[in-house]
C-alpha cells in the first residue's frame, strides 16, 4: 500500500506534571522542521536515523526549551513514515510551546488516533492491534492490560485471519465449480463442506463467548449497591475500599450523589456505586436522588441488593421495580446484630464479617479468572457484531448448501466480515469512528 | 567532583491517559540492567550512545510491552551518568509494568526530584538552574515559564556568580592585607572599598525587589472576591471566567466552599476566589463559611471589596476584619441598576461594564508587564531570604570598614549567602529540601 500524507504533530504524553513531555512528528517534512526550530539546521543531512541530539528550540530566535530530538526514517517508525519526537520539559507549558512551534512551521495538529492510523495504512499494525493500542493505553486493571498486549502482538489477528482463510477456500472451491458448472464436477463433498461450517461455527461461538468477560476486563464491572435507607450501603462500600486491595480511585460524591469505589478484584476492575438509600417522598432532591439511582442501576452489569436482617426492610418499589432487568445478588446485612439462616448470604459490613465471601462471590459471578488465563479474548462490541454477522452469514451459508450461487454469496459476507476485524476488508467511515475514539498523539 | 551512586528509575511522564509514557534509568547499571529486559541483551557490547532501539520487553518470559529504548553514555546524558530512557505505551499500565520490571532487576525506585540532583551534583547544572527545571515542569503562565526558561539558560546563575566575585575580590585583596598587616599596606583604599559595597549592595536591592513580582509569576496571584450576600460576586466570578479570556480552570466546590477560577492576565496566572457571602449569624455551616472565607483572604495577595451600588451594604464585621491587613481594591457593582460616583470604581457584573476596567487595574497592580520584560526575576522565597542575608552581611561589612578581620568575617558570609543561590556553597540537608520539592520521574 502506498500513501501519501502530509506532516502531523501533537503532544503524546498525558497533560499534567512530569519530568518529561513528548511531542511527535510524523511526515515527509518532519524531520526538515525538527532541525530547523533546534540548533541541527546545519546538520540535518548528516543525521542519522534512529539517533538522539539535544538542542534548543528557539522561536523567532527566544529560547522556548532544550530538548532531546530523536529521529526515525520511514519506513522503520511507529507510523511507518518520517518521526521525530521531541523530548522537552514536561508540565505543559514548555511542551505547549514546542508544539506550538512546530505548528507555526506549517506542520497540522494530527486528529486523535491519526499516528496510529497512518500506522495501519502503512500496514505496521493491522486493526485489530491498532485497537489493542488504545485498550493497553486505557487498560485499568491486570487483565485488561494482558488481553491487550495480546491482541497488540497480533494472537486475535491470527485466528479471526485463520478462520477467514477457511471461508475463503470453501468459496474458492466453490467458485471454481460454478465456473465448471456445466461440467458437473464436484472438488468437495457436501458433508466435508457442511463440517468446515460446523467447525468454523464453533470457532467464532466460542470467541463470541468471550466477550461477556471480555467486556468486563477491558471497562470494568459495574456492580451497584442498591438497598432502604441505612441497610448499610456505604458502610459497606466504605468497608470494601478500606481493605488492604488495591484502591484504584474512590471518587466521593456529596451525600446526594451516587458515590463511586473502584477496587481490582482477581484482576478486573470492578466499579461499587452506593445509591442513594430512597424515602418513598415526592421532595425534589429524592426525586433527582432516585434518577441517579436509577441510571447507576441501569448502568450496572450486577446489583447487590443489600438488607438489613434486623429489620427485613426492601427498597422503595421504584427501586425495585428498576432492578428487575439485572442480576441480584442478595445479601442480608448487620448479621453480627440479627443473625441469619444459613442459606441466606449473611455479612456484617460493619466488623467486616462475610464480605470476603461477597466479593468472591462477585468474582466467580464475573469468571474474572477465566478472563486472565484464556489465550484470546474479545473485549470490544465492534468484534462481537462482526462475529456475529459472520455467524449468521455462515447459517445462511449452511442453509443454503445445496444452491452454490446463493451459499457463494454468504460466504463472501463471511469472509468480509471477518476481515473487518482485521481491517483487511474495511471502509473509511468505520477507520474514522475507530480512530476518532482514541487520544490525540497516539 | 566525582560521585559514584546506585542504580535508579522511575516513570518521567504524567500519570493519565496518553500516547506514550517514558521510564528513565540512571547510573551504572542502566544499561545491563535495560538489555537484560529487552530482546538486546546479546547487542549491549554494540550498542552505540544517543541511539534508539525497538524492542519488546519481558517479564519471565511473559510479554510486557514493546517499546523504544534510548541509551545515553555518561557523561553526556541529563544526569551525567549511564542513563536508558524506556518509551513505551502509556496510559499507566505499561509504564507500571515496565517500571516493576525493572525494579525486580535490582534498580531503586528514584526519590522525588533525583535525577535532577544527581545532574546539579554532577556538575550538569548549578542549583539555581536546577530549580529552574521545577519551575518550568509547573509553570502554568506565560511569565512563569519564560523566568523559569531565563532561570535554566543559566542568567540568574550568571549575575548571582558575578557579584559573588566581587565579593570574593574584596575578601581577597583584604585578606592579602591582614597577612601584610605588620606592615601598614593597603591594596585598596577604603573610599574604593565602599563603593564597590555599595554598588554590591544595589545589585542586591534591585535582585531583591523583583521578588515580590516573581513570586505572582510563579505561583500565581490570588485574588478574593468579598463582599455582603447578594453583592454579586459568584456573577463578577463568571463574568470574569466566561470571557474570551484562556482558562485555565474553573473549580466549582458547592455553594458553601469557596469556588476558583484561573484566568491568565497580562501572562501571569490569576486566581480569583468567590467567598462566601456571610449573613452575621451563628449557624453551623455559615461558621464553616467565614472559616474558609478567612483562609481566602488571608491565602489573597488582594482583595476586591464588591459592593452593591443600589444597598451599599458592607460585609459582615468579621470579614472586614480580616481585610484590614490586606491590599484592597474596591468596586460598585450593579451600576446599570444604581449609578455611582464619577471617581468611584463601578461595574456590572451582569453587563459586563467595568470588568475589563476592574482586570486593568489588577493586573497593573501585579506589575505583570515588568515580569515579562525584565530579564532577570527571582520567584524563589529561598533566593530571597538568601539574598536578604548577603545584603545585611554587607551592610555589616560596610559598618566595619575599619575592622579589617570583622569586615573579612561578613564578607565571607556574604560570598557563602550568594553561593547558596547557585550551590557554590551550600549544606546537605538544604539540597535534601529543595530536590524533595520536585516531582518523583525528574
Amino acid at each position: 500500500m502506498s500513501v501519501s500524507f502530509d506532516t502531523i504533530c501533537a503532544i503524546s504524553t498525558p497533560p499534567g506534571i512530569g519530568g518529561i513531555a513528548v511531542i511527535r512528528l510524523s511526515g515527509p517534512d518532519s524531520w526538515r522542521i525538527a532541525s530547523e526550530i533546534s540548533g541541527l539546521r546545519s546538520q540535518v543531512s548528516g543525521l542519522l536515523p534512529n539517533s538522539v541530539h539535544f538542542s534548543p528550540l528557539h522561536d523567532d530566535g527566544e529560547l522556548v526549551d532544550e530538548a532531546l530530538l530523536t529521529f526515525f526514517r520511514a519506513p522503520k517508525s511507529y507510523t511507518g513514515e518520517d518521526v521525530v519526537e521531541i523530548s522537552c520539559h514536561g508540565g505543559g507549558y514548555a511542551a505547549k510551546r514546542v508544539l506550538h512551534v512546530v505548528l507555526k512551521n506549517g506542520v497540522r495538529l494530527a486528529r486523535p488516533g491519526e499516528f496510529t492510523e497512518r500506522a495501519f495504512l502503512n500496514g505496521k499494525l493491522d486493526l485489530a492491534q491498532a485497537e489493542a493500542v488504545a485498550d493497553l493505553i486505557h487498560a485499568r486493571s491486570e487483565s485488561s492490560g494482558k488481553i491487550a498486549l495480546r491482541q497488540l502482538e497480533g494472537k486475535l489477528s491470527a485466528l479471526v485471519h485463520d478462520m477467514r482463510a477457511k471461508v475463503l477456500d470453501l468459496l474458492a472451491l466453490l467458485e471454481l465449480e460454478l465456473d465448471f458448472s456445466e461440467e458437473d464436477v464436484e472438488f468437495q463433498t457436501r458433508q466435508s463442506r457442511l463440517e468446515t461450517l460446523a467447525s468454523l461455527q464453533e470457532q467464532i461461538r466460542c470467541l463470541s463467548s468471550t466477550f461477556s468477560r471480555g467486556r468486563f476486563a477491558r471497562e470494568g464491572l459495574r456492580v451497584a449497591i442498591v438497598g432502604a435507607p441505612n441497610a448499610g450501603k456505604s458502610t459497606l462500600l466504605n468497608r470494601i475500599v478500606g481493605d488492604d486491595r488495591a484502591i484504584v480511585s474512590p471518587e466521593p460524591g456529596t451525600t446526594r450523589d451516587v458515590v463511586e469505589a473502584h477496587i481490582e478484584l482477581g484482576g478486573i476492575e470492578v466499579i461499587f456505586q452506593d445509591t442513594a438509600g430512597l424515602r418513598e417522598t415526592n421532595h425534589a432532591i429524592e426525586s433527582q436522588g432516585i434518577l441517579r439511582t436509577r441510571r447507576a442501576i441501569e448502568r450496572s452489569d450486577l446489583v447487590v441488593l443489600l438488607i438489613d436482617a434486623a429489620t427485613k426492610t426492601m427498597p422503595d418499589t421504584e427501586t425495585l421495580e428498576i432492578m428487575q432487568s439485572r442480576e441480584v445478588i442478595t445479601v442480608f446485612n448487620k448479621c453480627d446484630l440479627a443473625p441469619v439462616a444459613e442459606n441466606i448470604s449473611g455479612i456484617s459490613a460493619k466488623t467486616g464479617e462475610g464480605v470476603e465471601e461477597l466479593l468472591q462471590q462477585i468474582s466467580s459471578w464475573s469468571h474474572s479468572e477465566d478472563i486472565t488465563r484464556e489465550e484470546i479474548v474479545i473485549t470490544e462490541a465492534r468484534h462481537f457484531n462482526v462475529l456475529t454477522r459472520a455467524s449468521d452469514s455462515l447459517s445462511r451459508a449452511t442453509a443454503q448448501i445445496t444452491q452454490s450461487v446463493l451459499m457463494a454469496s454468504d460466504l463472501r459476507d463471511a469472509a468480509n466480515a471477518l476481515g473487518e476485524i482485521t481491517g483487511e476488508t474495511i471502509g473509511e467511515e468505520i477507520l474514522d469512528r475507530i480512530f476518532s475514539k482514541f487520544c490525540i498523539g497516539k
